[in-house]
């Protein structure tokens, strides 16, 4: 592990930018620059921008909003100066009236001067940290998407937008579930400390074999399933909404920031 | 101290906002109800609620948003549910077109489905985190307002709103400043962890004896000088937007929620 971090470090975020700008990183963004922030990107039009913050800023632990653009700039001038967020992400989502209408490479074509774009924090940053605590991730052990479950607990609604809470759920040995708690809880930029821990059946999640998205994977034996809000959230709440215009990243593809996970940490 | 908060405890938050309601309270908050957070009023037309929540966004710690009501909503359903905002604060200043047109004891014949409250974390809680850590707060001590400075360092600016941030400063004897730093770090929702320590002339701060705002306090031999993000930078900062109506609590004169300091603790 410490080996394969060393050499991956070679690379920092801006260079990882222009390797996607130009065409030459078409594949998933995880494992690419460790340590640095990676991040979930909507795009929304300005008439819903203010729905949407407000949604955030009443749901942080699922929607930790890392940066939101001037309207019609592709700048994150804060967290990633000199990127263009039209171009420096692998691939993209283009969704129209709330289903996907096609997926591609960059936004050159379809940027518009009434778009906003919000970069909300990732889980990779908590898991980069996990592990350096020696805390197993079973996902990443296996090879797999993490598994997610929509919960029955209800955001906090903001004008267009309400929805179920989505939870990833990480199997965590039960000694080590405190350090779990700590270490994710000094990034709440990252979706930060469990929503819950140990009760499946008291968020309305019945059978932790059966994600409703990614991987089912495996839990040992002295196991407790603890559960984290969730980057999907947002995009699914905001697509509930059924809005004429939502751009995202493509599932993994995400947006590597100039920002040092141990930047956000909360202390 | 203690026996005096013992008293005050008696009261709820829900029990002084009735107070306060029916005109038998109009002093300032400070000290009523110890224990519960307090808030700063900030109630702007919901054309410029979006720019002024991206400043919040974009400056955490001067603009904690503890809650954003719905637009033409006097009710801060998630703090204080029940609660009106348009009688439940002793003292409002009403500003036209950036200037103090008047002060009012409600905002009944004033308040308009266009507008959108913002209650924003004071520095009362983290103060009363500090005293009770052993962290003397001097202009407590000495029955003054918190010497308030305009510093050299520029908010992050958003859409309409730019400007300088307020920070406030109290002395700490050196041997507790770590101390300072940790206590009120647990609080990021109102300012949290200081903005800087130990040198006024690096955020252009040239005399301590003569604050912009509030009153100078007795720096004692061997102690720092310590700076906070201040609560009024978010109302400067609008005000200098001229907004056709700008409606704020009349200093001094917080909205009192239901919810307890430590509920805000970030760890």
């Amino acid at each position: 592990m410490e080996s394969h971090l060393q050499i991956q470090q070679v690379i920092t975020g801006p260079e990882a930018r222009m390797m996607i700008r130009q065409g030459n990183w078409r594949k998933p963004t995880a494992g690419l620059v460790p340590g640095f922030v990676q991040a979930n990107l909507v795009v929304l039009p300005r008439e819903l921008a203010y729905d949407f913050l407000l949604f955030a800023q009443r749901n942080p632990k699922p929607c930790p909003v890392i940066e939101v653009t001037d309207t019609g700039s592709p700048e994150p001038k804060l967290s990633a100066p000199g990127a263009d967020l039209r171009t420096d992400i692998p691939r993209y989502r283009i969704y129209q009236d709330g289903k996907l209408a096609q997926e591609v490479t960059d936004l050159l074509g379809v940027w518009r001067p009434d778009l906003v774009a919000f970069l909300l924090g990732c889980s990779f940053s908590f898991e980069t940290a996990l592990l350096r605590a020696g805390v197993p991730v079973r996902h990443i052990e296996e090879g797999k998407n993490v598994p997610m479950f929509i919960s029955s607990i209800a955001c906090a609604p903001a004008g267009a937008f309400a929805g179920p809470l989505v939870l990833t759920m990480r199997p965590i040995p039960a000694p080590l579930v405190t350090k779990t708690v700590q270490v994710s809880g000094r990034f709440p930029a990252v979706h930060g400390a469990p929503v819950q821990v140990g009760d499946p059946a008291a968020i309305g999640i019945r059978d932790l074999g059966k994600p409703d998205f990614g991987d089912p994977v495996t839990i040992r034996p002295g196991e407790v399933p603890v559960f984290w809000a969730c980057g999907v959230t947002p995009q699914a709440v905001a697509m509930q909404s059924k809005p004429p215009l939502m751009i995202t990243h493509a599932p993994g593809h995400m947006f590597i920031t100039d920002l040092r996970d141990e930047s956000l940490a909360a202390y």
